[in-house]
């Protein structure tokens, strides 16, 4: 039950680089020679070398990953390995380690969040002229452009992106130094490790240093909410692929069919995805409950923090990447989407708008046109389709150009502001997205 | 179960905030009259006046703050209030109202932080000479400075000050203007609004801004996340004022007593704190799984995000808040502290330390000082009164000076690096704290 | 933040009831006069009625609802209520309120269960000729009976109702008598008590009933199992009033319309009950959070388990309560379902039997089926629709009555084991649950 | 993402024995012959056999465990094999071997509460006389017997298997005959098949069969109960073992020492048990959110039931299976508790009880108890240290034989009620847990 094996193997390339710096640090200060530093440096390389190519066996025996890497640095190189713990404590090792890992899977999930954004946004420009039924509680309610409706996960994950570069920033402090509990009475040069590992300074205080896994919490609370927007993508998707809505067909290898039933095509990965969330949050629970009500400094107890982060970080990583690909594969029924925009008189607000616009007050402009509606569902009609005489029985200001308005394209147009529907804005936000991702790519960054 | 008038009466000063301003874009953009804005910027503000005065009952039959708020404004101006809502819906208004609140409640979270932080900081200066053991899985390791181990606390209070700084950063875009769900047709001047309600901008998807509740979600995390410092200090609290540990007296109002055994003072409150990181974590799980696998755009689920938003923010201002007059007013037992240390020989890894400094290899250093500690048990005294040819006997290496060595405060005082417990690097976390805190009191801020 | 007044009230009567019983058996082992006995007994009633009637106004003073009614008691009967607290410590007499709450609770959500299952087997009866397509994977897959449909969910509420039922026995021993936590010098007549409260037993270990919640986290685990499974009747109710379903229409009041869109009816209802689970397991996750850890025996963190308790009851009592209402006055469209039956080839499976049932093995008979499928889809026809000769082309054996294998209402009658959608065996479940649900009403329980 | 071979293999013996009986039945009813019966009941123990002697690779490829058993069977035994699935769907197939897990982990579980619980009575035997502070708030309160203390986690833990017992008797209705969701069109015997497997019946709604995970959740829930009582003995271990409290040494193997502080004994594994909860809660809370807002019958999210349910019953049955160990090898400090009891004046409540029996009434002899424990503090002894005419300076009542009160032994064997710490009393649990225990393990049972 102590062993941490297991798990904490996905630590190996974190691990030696961080004791190859520590290596390094304590031959500046004087505390190894320059060739024990070398040594240590290329053998610790080696190791990794060994773990990598799968050549070496981690032996429980020596219960985590650390124990593992040192006990083969020191099989390689000899005496010379046992001292590359001087000043070092298992607690700020591990500390350092799982800083790195967190720093590390930030980047990985945010380049995941690239390609899954750059996915949504390709299908928004493929899609700006679909019109789409806009829903609230499920209900048809007003046009937009399907594009536009896709564009609002670009924003849910350009958050989840800041919250993941916020806690990979809070992370990027070295643990480094912080020995046990109470820091190490050598001289260590504690900011040079934190610049060769990437960090931007160290922590401040050896007792938090080691006690602590906010980093941890943090990204999977970002972890968490990332997957909670993709369990409501996986929700959409589910209801598009049935046949009530029938708006989405998914790409091969995204579903499962049957060959008794060819018709049935069942959304496999969207209802995994959609399921997914519940992990990452009974992940989240997990750490929040585990670091709970711990005196300081160091808890056994936090080596139960390692497989909740790494089920996180693992899970949210899986289900971007599958959805990038899904979403690029979808494939949407133009005319099945139209007949759903033109069933449910969803220009109703148009109408009102435009009798305001005719200097009927606002309140009787909603009556008037809530009337139609009605008169409409009487005839069987959709209120588009209301002859004017019928529209002006009910509103009499109602004006000759008012089929405009009641056209579900135009009325996505008409509503032109910043993140509404109308063409040019939509269009905007793929620019404006397609430029944003463009600049993460270049080289310089 | 449809009204939310009983906790969403909060949301009042915010509904007319916005009003007001939405009322004076409504004016430059020429669908109100100069006239009708005053009206209602002015009615507003009564409204208000006579909610904060108790004046106004509301009721239950107009369901949440909004109607409340626009069926009182309209009894007093008549006509001009029921413009007010032109090209704005309920979906649109109560995510304003909401993301303000967030705003709100994240700056006053932050300023009971530098409460408590500034209440840390005057105990650890006052402390920074007191000698306590530091310990990890809950057995005394090293000695550190009581001071010392108060700051952990700010550094982790910081943390949790800059996840809420995030997170009211993250909500600072106005989604007024997204509509029901699809923007509107009016040319609204978004950002008018926007700057006049201190945003730093829009949404940026009328879809997103009606259907997204993560500024609420993530302003939770991070009451989370403060909860569980807090359960932290709450449980060292309870420990210290066992008469086993017998560290520290808690200030009266903070604790317990009873006519019938005087000498027993029960930490209600540190164990109250403890427990109150339960109720903001489940607050948290609400939330997240009342958002799971939500279609676009509004559904009527997101009512059942307020309550859990209010409670984590009220819970965690009141555990900053106490649990600043507490730290402010507990009372440490010194001579109790140096007992602890004296009792555990908590200067093993110094005398292991002063062997390495006299040439003695790390490992069979580490092995002398394990065998002096056995002779001290075996003698029945500490290690720091272990006679020098005793420590010789088992240690032939060891200097004149090693009782210098093995005194705690001393030892503290050789852990001089950035975070440690030597006196100085105390000191100065202390006056960066200082400074910190002062900075963030200054009038221009 | 000691003070719990103001949720605690809800203990009233439990307390009083549980005094009067205390205070009986205190008269019983002679601790307590005749007299004083019926002074106390009276004296509660009359407490209790005050708080009934409201005229009783609670003091926050007074922190609790215990000391309350003490409080009142001692200013109405003199000094023999001051006498009514020998023998017990508010760590007994709090857990016995809670137990009795607790049991009682149950009872309450049991009989909305009750209630709900009627509505529901209401609805299978009436529904139980209305074919509707069975779904897996939200795809159309098989025929069954709407009333089928609808009793999947009286299955469910039998086991939440289990469930509650268990946890009620469960908290059936009185704690009164265990004191602070060390039990009581008097010679305590503890089942006597336990058996006046209607409890089956007496704890058997005094520190363990005071500092015991177990009752309070199992009852909630059985309500958030309960909101579980009327999120899932949420979802459809929502699924099924949208546009694209069209299965149902929600009854007045518990819907909302628009006076612009007369049309759009919003399942408000539905759409909270689906997010109400959040709250129930957020609750249940803050009282496993409150427990963990806590050394033996009461600590005042237990003081946090009351309010998610409560709140957990209060809520699915509601849920339960509205959902009853709401499926009563449910209305199916039988057409609509009817049409949804006749859309997607759901007796590929009857005719693959049918093929069986004439000597075909059991895989080429499913691959015929198959093929028989993608016939029909070829000619823009239902598998039932396409010609017997067509039928032949790809599967020989086909026999004459295929047609009757292929109508949607016979190949429900056809799946007719315990428990399937054949007309006679949903019947048959319907008298089961009804003769249930008879029983339970029946005066003698 | 679609496989789950990785985690469901360890479905594998209950499929196997699922599926025997499946093929007993399709004998009984005439779809399969006596000769293919015997062939594929012979050919799945083979296979079984072969999956437990680790000869069969199981594939990825064929994604889940049912499909690798059946795929190995066909190639056994030929096309018999593909006979198997006759009127069978992977969806009550999996739910069926999923119910036979369930039961068999709750067993697993009982058995391994068993023999803690014999841990623990175990160890109350041996240290009934040993007595020991009985706290409330962590503050020492009243003198208790060692072994009462030890058998109020007896009491927790019997709990505990109670609601493993229902959560096995609630999954015990086979659904095997739900087909995918609606039953079969086969004359099936789905009554033998459960009698076969030790169900008590059959369900009763095929949608709800498949689309059932309760017994999973059910079961996972009274894990988490287990898991947080396991917390609280894990937190009282930390604690006892601490310096300060000193009560207890862990055995060996439990937790880890250091050559250099030969003294220091890191209590990992009640480190390690006290965190293990919050993986159960976190595996409660995924299962919760999984299944809401699922819609009928079978969903895909349901695969992702199964990883929590296997972590919540493995790391439960470690956690138990560990502490069990950890309790058998305790020794405790009796001198160390002794003078625990002998330093808080302890039988404070003791002397009021004395005075009240001679007559004083209740509250006033509380404040005269106070007032001498009081005078105690200011003498600087222990109140039952204090002599005769102190006492009776402020309490002029106490009688000669005050001593025998103030003895903490005598105060404990005083409260002499059932389930206090009486020797008597204590010894009549010891008696009723090891009747109970033995009983348990008659062969009868």
């Amino acid at each position: 039950m102590n062993a941490s094996i297991d798990f904490d193997r996905r630590l190996a390339r974190f691990d030696v680089r961080g004791s190859q710096a520590h290596a390094r640090m304590l031959g500046r200060i004087g505390v190894l020679s320059a060739d024990e530093v070398t040594r240590i440096v290329e053998g610790l390389a080696a190791v990794l070398g060994e773990l990598e190519r799968g050549e070496l066996q981690l032996e429980a025996r020596l219960e985590d990953i650390h124990m593992n890497v040192e006990a083969r640095l020191t099989q390689l190189i000899g005496e010379a390995g046992a001292k590359l713990h001087t000043a070092r404590s298992r607690n700020d090792q591990v500390a350092l380690d799982l800083r790195l890992y967190a720093r590390d899977a930030a980047e990985v999930l945010m380049a995941r969040i690239d390609a899954l954004e750059a996915a949504l946004v390709g299908q928004a420009r493929r899609t700006v002229d679909v019109i789409a039924p806009g829903y609230t509680h499920l209900q048809r309610a007003q046009p937009v452009r399907l594009g536009h409706h896709l564009l609002a996960y670009f924003e849910m994950l350009e958050r989840d992106r800041g919250r993941l570069g916020d806690a990979a920033r809070r992370a990027g402090e070295s643990p480094l130094g912080a020995g046990a509990l109470a820091a190490s009475s050598f001289a260590l040069d504690r900011s040079g490790v934190a610049a060769e590992l990437g960090f931007h300074g160290v922590t401040h205080n050896s007792l938090d240093a080691v006690g602590d896994r906010d980093f941890a919490i943090e990204l999977t609370a970002a972890c968490a909410l990332t997957a909670t927007h993709l369990s409501r993508l996986g929700e959409e998707l589910v209801l598009w692929a049935s046949q009530e809505f029938g708006f989405a067909r998914l790409p091969e290898g995204y579903c499962s069919g049957s060959s008794l039933m060819p018709q049935k095509v069942n959304p496999d990965i969207p209802e995994l995805v959609r399921a997914k969330v519940g992990r990452v949050v009974g992940d989240l629970v997990t750490l929040l409950m585990v670091v709970k009500g711990l005196p300081l400094a160091y808890n056994k107890d936090l080596q139960e923090t390692q497989e909740p982060l790494y089920d996180a970080v693992e899970t949210t990583a899986q289900v971007l990447g599958v959805m990038a690909g899904l979403v690029r594969g979808l494939e949407f029924d133009a005319a099945r989407l139209a007949r759903a925009v033109d069933g449910g008189h969803l220009t109703a607000t148009e109408l009102a708008d435009h009798l305001v616009g005719r200097g009927v007050p606002f309140r009787r402009a909603h009556d008037q046109s809530g009337a139609a509606v009605r008169r409409a569902i009487e005839l069987g009609v959709e209120l588009r389709a209301l002859p004017l005489d019928e529209l002006r029985a009910v509103a009499p200001e109602v004006g000759p150009d008012v089929g405009e308005w009641l056209d579900p394209a135009r009325a996505a147009d008409r509503r032109d502001v910043v993140g509404g529907p109308a063409r040019g804005r939509v269009m905007d936000e793929i620019a404006r997205a397609e430029a944003l991702l463009a600049a993460r790519l270049e080289p310089s960054q």
